[in-house]
């Protein structure tokens, strides 16, 4: 496959070659090579066939871009390929010719193809969601007692420990992980129907064709032809749709946090990374850009998916031809976003220190929850909110620190003074003492995922 | 809930009042309830208050539109419902107001109230799958032998089973019903994080009362807050979007059917069902079409849930509103079109005769294949081929039927006279003989049909 | 119109009452009324019949809940408003019964009636267009000379005018404006073509009836019936997306420029807005938050549009009734954030001290570049970047300002001191200097946003 | 600009080649030829730097796949070409390298570019729509009393003139041209802003450079840079999917149309078009299908651009980058759509014999309220109507024609017998008779069309 000027730089030279042409073509060939050995083995038709077809299954040897052209005035591609593997086998052997793609149909070997190209694309997701996760949650156990702000509605709010907010990166892609490999398990399904999905050319053979051309692609069969049933196929697509969500999530976390005036994450400089030709001193977040735009474009895909369920009959129009098309889309964007973000994890520059300094510079109006639980203690909780309420407003006014303004209160106030302890409420305002909670969630959140991740390495799938 | 006046007629009354405004309150006030049983339980807030606040969790006590417009200003429902949650506990209980809600934040409320609409929700659509699948088993059984035409591309292509037509569009709705249980598992969870997901003002107690109040809501615990990480939520949400696309093909295929030119399938009708205003002899084909409305808006509807993924640090501005804003449409859009479907196949018209006899009008060419094996069988493949082109475009010409015109030819030729039986000839173009191998393809299926939906039903869920 | 609980505070009082359920009854029957009178106008129906129907086309005078749930079974609301109106009149005069809705379709009704308060819906967002634009066009005009950084990739690069970033945002609503009132132009047509479109059963005098019809309900006439031809409608739609998309666009800077981390801008507090029950010092970003949740949704609303208009030959079957049921949902989300932007507007705090802070924050870095043009002269571009990516660096190492450590370096160089002015090189780090050439852009631009605005008020629509 | 192997079949090399990457990267040469020029011309570089860098502003001389490879690195295709183009300018004139891009930021360079391959994609689409619209204007004009079933909601409805429902496929086509020029009148601007919009490194002379650049490369100014304001240029993409829009309806009724059980029209055949490999007898209809892919596709693209529209501050992080992909995906759907329809109107075969039978094996109930109307004269409206309810009912059942039927009933019913002429009766069952009022309103609108076409015509554009 090859891609727009515009699309190669939001994925990678992996995925695109995953979806290329030739590699479309020659999976197409390998159902047609497995459908002529599955006929031969089951007596449907000679050996000397199955020989003479599976000797010239390879891509190599046919005009790619020539089928290409032929599959507009044909409506599919699979009708000029079918046609070419014809007559090099008639090259060679007349006779076995006319054996060539006996009892099935376009969609048969086209869909068969794509579901064979598509391990590859899962295959590579799956590789790169164990490095990322692996790195996130390695980085994770580094951090889990470094302050950061948490934010919410894109506004400082109260300290969390920075290891919490990676693991929370971490886990949905452990769960996507998981649901693409179930989510494969249903839908990598052998297609095979023949021309309207009853395998009637093949009587009652049909279903044991269709059971070793299963085994020979390692595929599971269906339990009927899914030529205009896309459920489990368009749930596969829709995984990859989540992922993406799940990757854009990590990226606008990652690009709000690397913004110039906050600054506590970057992503690695150097070598013509992310620079900026008229401004020297900017570091462009190019990671993060990659997954935002996957982010952006990707839920378009699915929502393309979803619209072409809707097939008519016993083999679809249009609508499954809109489905082949917007397919590698999906994976192209997600691997694209994947890698980027490895890169940028990989390399990931952390400035802990500025997220102190960030959190300072909140005059510790953060901690001001806390303070009011501890007071309401003494005075209650409406009175405490009340109070603290006054104290903020009077930290804000006054540029000052509010653990300062609150200390003086209490001092001030003989029944505070007396049922508060200054050391206590001072404790209140450290930023790593404030991350407790979150690093105990944290220790036991990294445990599970760890415990997930090993399950899901332990076994092999895709390979 | 209420819906916009052409939604109504899109949807039902069942699942308009899953959403509807005082059932969303009231599942706010549960969690609300759930949070101050569990909290007095592991001693955090006295049991009184507990009490208190428990007396007046009902949404019957509140005046529910000004809580929707002060919830604008507010920018979230949950800031005004626990004001006055507070202040109606104030009225009996001062001191017991100020534990209200207590370490929790606006979007743990809606959340949880959200899930538990939801359950109820994906109740009625789970009831629906079952009474939708049960009918089209029953009536596949019915009709494995009822030969109908297949089409592909939207065009006739050969002869198949009705009943297997019927199987194929059950299966996908039985996949949909496990696979919506199984992301219901993952998804209902609790919502419990406070104010940034790390639970801080309930210090080591916080997991203890989730797990309570879990147990209490009969929802499973998250290993972490779900506050910005939604890929469970929205995989729930693509489910029922992959639902929508399903009952879409199989309202595809009936309005279809039901062209008056093809007849094959009608809705039933009276009782002002369908019925035009203008025309006597119309009969309208409303539950398709309101299952097609559905299956038209829903990948919009899943698109906007991926496009909310992206939320920003601990809570999302604007994406996760959206995201709440957009869930119910896919369940009143699903609802509607599972129970349309459920209206028209509970009484649907199925003219077998009018199936044969579009059969029939294409003068046997739908046989030309099966003919052009058996032909092989003795001229080889290519010879049988280029003859049944012939043959067939004489067919077309004359107005002709295909088996007459190949009886003939198969007469004035001495060779294939030799070595072709007539009658097998002839047996070729018998429709219900073509049924054989759809036939034999649909028992298989729908004994595992069966078997499953069985297995489905064994287990409560959503109970 | 009702809208569902967690729409209501993304949208508006008023825009939900144009597309209440009675508004759009009651703009129904001012179709019949309007039908019935310009039949008797053409001698096609007794003048009695017509006064006898427009008597009694009141929406008051129904049962509308009623009408709704009939609407299920009919598969369309004209059925048994139709229905409904029929009896009514009967109730008065028989005879003039048999008039209502003479040689008119359901679509007939249900479109003009949707075209009647669509021109409500688009009264009321020219309406907020005009008061956000004026708004935007005084503040810009106000901080003509204010520096701000403007930021690309969401890195801080040079300094701006923050009046020239507020004519950025105002001019695209302008054009918003414009362009929805030229597409308003085109869409508000009546709709009149009787059941399959060719008005047929008022003969000859169809188009007269049309005309007639048209004048009185002050709409354009269509060269044909547009039943099925929806491209001037969806047009208007996908113009109010566009808008929720430049909404969209002020509303991601005003929440990037409102992080507590940058606090360049504020929303108007007070009075509930935006508080935090938890937070004490948290002012959330509501307005923002409400145009982002409108420019998350707004674009699959206008997919939904695109994806409904392959309706099938005369009138469709699902896509009609799915683009009707998505219609409002594009203006409430416009208008919802429409008004969200007013008062953020209207109220908003600018702290130009903190957009100069945040300036200095960045040690001169963004100077950088008119620092190496400078420098360029001297000594050659490419010398000069080489130059001030070293300088850069050292400043950034250092913590030091870049205007010192460059003035340092070139006093420092012979060469450079020799014909280097270091009050043009301090003066290039000036960022009120800096917004110089924005200042003369936005000058320009403002005069002719400020004559556009006054053309386009000097035309009055929609009145 | 290559495509994936499925992308192919649903476009044209033409448009491919509009979008190809030698294509797009000799317009971003020719944004820095013209740049240089017009700065030379102002005096801001030297005449012998502008001839230099024009000299090598030919993408024949660049190693474009490295270009793109570099691009990924960079985050920006402008950065490599820049890069490569000072080194090449160097090779010759190392003085002159140093002006290359002046003042200039990879977003302008990357926008013009995209303005010039785009001007190029709508010259296409603007051919293929005045040949469309004038064969589908010319088939109109010859069919203007051929009758043909009018259907609503996928059923027979009455009859209507087939050359008004031409009429009504070509009246959106002209529109889409029209409204297409008006977008690219306003969309296709320069792009010139500098690093965030200010031309600042240029100075006073900024908007005069504009000015000469635009003239040069025929464009129009924008009234400042759009970098992140993208409406005008998002209008021109929902423009082109408001085309694929109409283009679908078009190939909606095409296929339901060229149904085998209705065969009313037919693609053209012969050639390797649309033939099935398994179903000698199958014409597949592949340009209706190339259009619903169009159509099910495009709305999603026209999405993704809305979505991209929330571009941050100066210049935005992955929704540009998103919308720069998405953008080609329109054109290559639209002119897919356009020239598949025009191979299929071109070759179109009309079967009126065919329609006529249609009409006939409804058995005259289509003519059933003409005759309602017809009998209202003497009963009333109500009776006439009861009456022909059971007409229809009895035609039905016993399968006879209902113009029979009808005569009967008058024959027996001396009220009706004195008061009907059943030749009048019989005439309202004439099929040709029925389409007159199509016919006038076709004849009516045809008028305007041909005008319209003419205007259109008149006005070269996109040259």
């Amino acid at each position: 496959m090859s891609v727009s000027i515009f699309d190669s730089f939001l994925t990678t030279p992996e995925m695109i070659a995953v979806f290329d042409d030739t590699a479309v073509v020659q999976a197409m060939f390998r159902f047609e090579e497995a459908l002529a050995r599955a006929q031969a083995a089951e007596g449907i038709i000679p050996d000397s066939a199955a020989r003479a077809i599976a000797s010239v299954c390879n891509a190599q040897l046919y005009d790619i871009p020539a089928l290409v052209h032929a599959s507009r005035r044909a409506g599919s591609l699979a009708i000029p390929l079918v046609k070419e593997l014809t007559k090099t086998v008639a090259l060679f052997n007349q006779e076995s010719a006319s054996h060539v793609h006996w009892g099935s149909t376009s969609q048969d070997v086209i869909d068969t193809g794509m579901v064979l190209v598509t391990r590859e694309a899962l295959s590579l997701l799956d590789q790169g969601l164990q490095t990322l996760t692996d790195n996130l949650l390695r980085l994770a156990a580094q951090h889990l007692t470094t302050p950061i702000l948490a934010r919410t509605l894109m506004q400082p709010a109260q300290v969390t420990s920075f290891g919490f907010k990676l693991a929370g990166w971490a886990a949905p892609l452990l769960r996507a992980r998981l649901q693409l490999r179930q989510a494969a398990q249903r839908a990598l399904q052998l297609q095979l129907g023949g021309a309207v999905g009853t395998l009637a050319v093949m009587g009652a053979k049909g279903p044991l064709v269709a059971q070793r051309m299963a085994d020979d692609l390692d595929l599971s069969v269906a339990d009927a032809a899914w030529h205009t049933q896309r459920d489990e196929w368009v749930r596969l697509g829709l995984e990859v749709a989540v992922l993406s969500g799940s990757l854009g999530k990590i990226a606008t976390d990652l690009s709000l946090l690397a913004q110039g005036e906050i600054a506590e994450l970057a992503e690695p400089s150097g070598n013509g990374r992310g620079g900026s030709s008229a401004m020297p001193h900017k570091r462009n977040p190019v990671s993060a850009m990659i997954a935002l735009a996957a982010a952006t474009r990707t839920p378009q895909n699915a929502a393309a998916l979803l619209a072409g369920m809707g097939q008519q009959h016993e083999r679809g129009l249009g609508n499954w031809q809109a489905e082949l098309a917007e397919w590698p889309g999906l994976f192209l964007s997600a691997h694209g976003a994947l890698s980027a973000l490895n890169e940028a994890v990989a390399g990931l520059q952390v400035d802990a220190a500025r997220m102190l300094r960030n959190i300072d510079a909140l005059q510790g109006l953060v901690f001001a929850e806390a303070a009011s639980i501890y007071l309401a203690g003494a005075i209650g909780r409406p009175q405490a909110h009340g109070l603290m309420e006054q104290l903020t407003q009077r930290a804000v006014a006054d540029g000052r620190q509010l653990a300062e303004v609150v200390l003086e209160a209490v001092k001030a106030d003989e029944r505070l003074r007396d049922q508060l302890d200054p050391e206590v409420l001072s404790a209140l305002f450290d930023p790593v003492a404030a991350t407790a909670p979150a690093e105990a969630l944290a220790r036991r959140q990294l445990q599970g995922l760890r415990a997930a991740m090993d399950a899901l390495q332990a076994q092999a799938v895709f390979a």
